[in-house]
């Protein structure tokens, strides 16, 4: 038998600790909820996912600060935690989770180069956790890697709670 | 070389005809974002999808009211068309799409089956289109059937405006 998939570990476990899950997807684009939802009776534990493809989206339903995707821009650390709270927010889930990076193959920068994405996971205990990567690879390749580190991420939090 | 993908056809013309797309997600989970969002450069044209998983999201977010969503059901024609509008007005894009289903296992009922789905798509002109459709086949096959038509219905409303 294959292993288990990460978003049936993560369905299982938000399942056995009756959590919720609520997401703000740039990159990905909706990947993460495809994944999540992929798991047969995931409508018990995932709430909601807002794939915002622009900043005005971001402020509109995420609640980003507009002043905070000025200052930061939209890849950014400040952002994905502030997507990752608003979707919980807006959600009333118990974790909430912020992805956004660039994913190429344009949109990169000396200073934010293709590849680069942030995750942030947040509850409604604690600080929200931040990570930083740096994806090698072709768009697919960067999006499937930020979805699996999401997974991860969220799959570390539902432990602690 | 193998034919274009549904989502390459749909971004070239959104991109030729200067058009705007938002959507509203149930039985998909973010799968016609994730596939839409997969082609490069798709930020010029996409601009939300709203995975709702629960009724409250889909009042909160996407202005489905109540009592439709008690009236008809979240998977009826009436609430498609009340995602499609409330993802196009959400984002005040040139169309919105809305996709409700019933992707299984489990969820079915004699006058609901697994495998229901409906479809709508909305423009600033004109009334929506709505669709229902029946497929067959396992969770990802109901799913990948919804993405399908849903991208071939949004290409053909684009094609119109």
């Amino acid at each position: 038998m294959p292993p288990p998939v990460l978003e049936e570990v993560l369905g299982a476990l938000l399942r056995a600790k009756n959590l919720t899950l609520a997401l703000g997807e740039s990159c990905t684009g909706g990947l993460v909820g495809q994944r999540i939802t992929s798991v047969p009776g995931s409508s018990d534990y995932f709430l909601l996912s807002v794939v915002t493809y622009s900043n005005e989206m971001k402020q509109t339903i995420l609640n980003v600060p507009h002043s905070l995707l000025v200052k930061e821009g939209a890849v950014s650390a400040p952002v994905a935690e502030a997507m990752a709270t608003g979707a919980l927010q807006v959600a009333d889930s118990d974790i909430g989770a912020g992805i956004t990076g660039i994913a190429g193959p344009s949109g990169g920068a000396p200073e934010k180069p293709v590849g680069l994405v942030f995750v942030a996971v947040s509850s409604k205990k604690g600080e929200a956790r931040i990570e930083q990567f740096q994806f090698d690879g072709a768009r697919k390749e960067v999006r499937d890697q930020a979805a699996d580190a999401a997974l991860q991420m969220i799959i570390e939090e539902a432990e602690k709670l």
